[in-house]
C-alpha cells in the first residue's frame, strides 16, 4: 500500500501542478490558481469515489491531498515568473499525472474485484476527468477531446498492467512499467503530434 | 422487469448512437467516439444512481451496457459513410433514447416509493443529462436549452404514465404509450420547430 | 435547527431567482427558466450530499426546496417586465444565495465532525456550485472565475464563522455576523469591482 499512496501524492502535485499553470493561463487571482489545482488534482478521484460510492470522499477525512495541492500551488506561484511557456509546463505535468493517477485508478477496481475492463475504465476516470473538469470550468475544449492520443494512453498502460499481472510479474514493477509507459506515450504523442489514425475522409461533408 | 429491461437496452443503444455521431461531428478519434458513446448512453442514469445512492453503478456491476454501447458505436463507425447528415441522425436517436429513458427513470423513482413528481424529475434527470454530459464536454449548447421542447415532453410523458397508472392501465401499454408519445412529440418539435409561447417581449432589451 | 432551515429556504429563494435571470437573459422557454432556477438552488447543496454520501438527496425526500423554487419562479416570472437590468438582480440575488448557503454548508460539515478547513470548503461548495452549473449549463464563464472576489469571500466568512465560535459568540449572532459579512463584502465587490491584487505582470507573455 505503502508505494500506492506515494504514486498518488506524485500524481496528486503533478496535476496541481497543470491546474495552477491551466489557471495563470486564464489569469485567475490566487484563489482561483488554487481552486483549479484543487479541482485538477483531485476532481478524477473524487468523481470515482461517488460513483463506487466511497464516501465522504477522501480528502474530507484526511487533509494530506490538500496540503499537498497547497505547497504545489505556492511552490508554482513563487517559480512563475522563471517560467515562459505555461501551456507546455500544463502538458508535461498533466501527462506525468495521467500515469501516475490511472495506477491508482485500476488499483482501487482490483481492491473493489471489479471486472479488468471496468477497473481499466476506473483507472481512465481517475487520470482523465479531473483534467476534463478543469477543461470545462475555464471553457477551454478538454485536452482528452483533442487531437492528441490521451484516454487511449491510459487503456493502453492498464492493458500493459493486467497483462504483466498475468504474467506473473510482481506488483511494484508492474506498477512502474505501467505509469512509466503512459507518460513517456503520452509525452511523446504530444511532442510529435501522435494521433489515431483518421476516420474521417478529408472531403466528406459530416453536416 | 423483463420489459423494463428490453427498453433500457433500446434507449442505451439509441443514445450511444446519438453520443457517436455527436462526436463524428466533431471529427474526435474512434476512443473519442466510443467514450462520448459511453458517456450519452450511460451518463444519466448514472447521475441518478449517484443521486439516489445506488453506487457503485450499475455499469460497474454488469457489463452488458458497456457491450451494446460497443456494438452500436462499432456498427455506426461501420455505417457512417451511407449517412449523410449526421445532425438529423442525432437528432432522431436522441428522441428515441429520451423516450425510452424516461420510463427507465419514473420506474427508478417508483421502486424507492417517491412522490410521483420526484419520479417524473427521475425520469426527466435520467432522460435528458447523458446528452447535457455529451454536449457540455463537446463545447456544443445543449439540445435541452434550445429552443425546440425537449425536457417539458419528459414532463409530459410522465403526466401521461401517471394519469393512465390511476386509471388503472396496465403497466406495459402504460409504458408503451409513455416513451412513444414522448418519442413522436420530440421528433414532431424538432421537424416543425415547436417551442413553448415566448414569454419575451420582440423588442425586450435583456440586459 | 430552525434558524438553519430559515438560512437554506432563504438561499434557496434567492438562488432560485438568480437562476431564473440568468436563464431569462439566454431567452430559455418556461421550463429552461424552471430548470435553471432548480439546479442554481438545489445544485451546490447536491454535489455537497453526494460527496458526503448523504443520499438519496433531500430535494428527493422533502418536496418543500422543489415547492420553493416553484413559487420564486413564477414570481419572478410574473414581475420580470418591470425589471429592467436581468444581470444585476441576478448579481444582487447571486450573493444573498452566497451568505446564506456558506452558512449552511459550514454546518453540515461541522454535523460531520469534519475538519473546520473542510467545512469551509464545504460551505464554498454549498455556495459557489450552484451557480458554476448554472454558468457551465449556459455556455456563461463561471462567475467564480470572473474577476471579482467570489469564492474568496466565502472562506472568508467561514474564517469569521470559525474565530467567533472559538471566542464564544452564540451559534446565532455567529451565523448573521457569518452570512451578512459575504453578502455585504460580495455586493461591495461587484460594485466597486474589487478584485486581490493580481499576481501577473502587465507584459507578461503567458504563453
Amino acid at each position: 500500500m505503502e508505494s500506492l499512496r506515494i504514486i498518488e501524492i506524485v500524481g496528486t502535485a503533478a496535476f496541481s501542478i497543470a491546474g495552477a499553470f491551466a489557471a495563470m493561463e486564464k489569469k485567475l487571482d490566487v484563489f482561483g490558481v488554487f481552486i483549479i489545482a484543487f479541482i485538477t488534482a483531485l476532481g478524477g478521484g473524487t468523481l470515482r469515489d461517488v460513483l463506487i460510492g466511497k464516501v465522504p470522499v477522501n480528502w474530507m477525512l484526511d487533509l494530506s491531498s490538500a496540503v499537498v495541492v497547497l505547497i504545489t500551488t505556492v511552490t508554482v506561484l513563487f517559480f512563475k515568473s522563471v517560467i515562459k511557456n505555461y501551456h507546455n509546463v500544463l502538458l508535461f505535468f498533466d501527462s506525468i499525472g495521467l500515469g501516475f493517477f490511472t495506477v491508482v485508478g485500476i488499483h482501487t477496481g482490483i481492491a473493489l474485484d471489479l471486472h479488468p475492463v471496468i477497473s481499466i475504465s476506473l483507472g481512465t476516470i481517475t487520470a482523465c476527468f479531473g483534467g476534463v473538469i478543469r477543461d470545462v470550468s475555464l471553457s477551454n475544449i478538454p485536452l482528452i477531446f483533442q487531437k492528441e492520443i490521451y484516454a487511449t494512453t491510459c487503456i493502453f498502460g492498464g492493458l500493459i498492467f493486467f497483462i504483466l499481472s498475468w504474467l506473473g510479474v510482481p506488483k511494484m514493477p508492474v506498477e512502474i512499467i505501467c505509469l512509466v509507459s503512459i507518460v513517456v506515450f503520452r509525452l511523446l504523442s504530444v511532442r510529435y503530434h501522435w494521433h489515431l489514425p483518421t476516420i474521417y475522409k478529408p472531403e466528406q461533408p459530416s453536416s
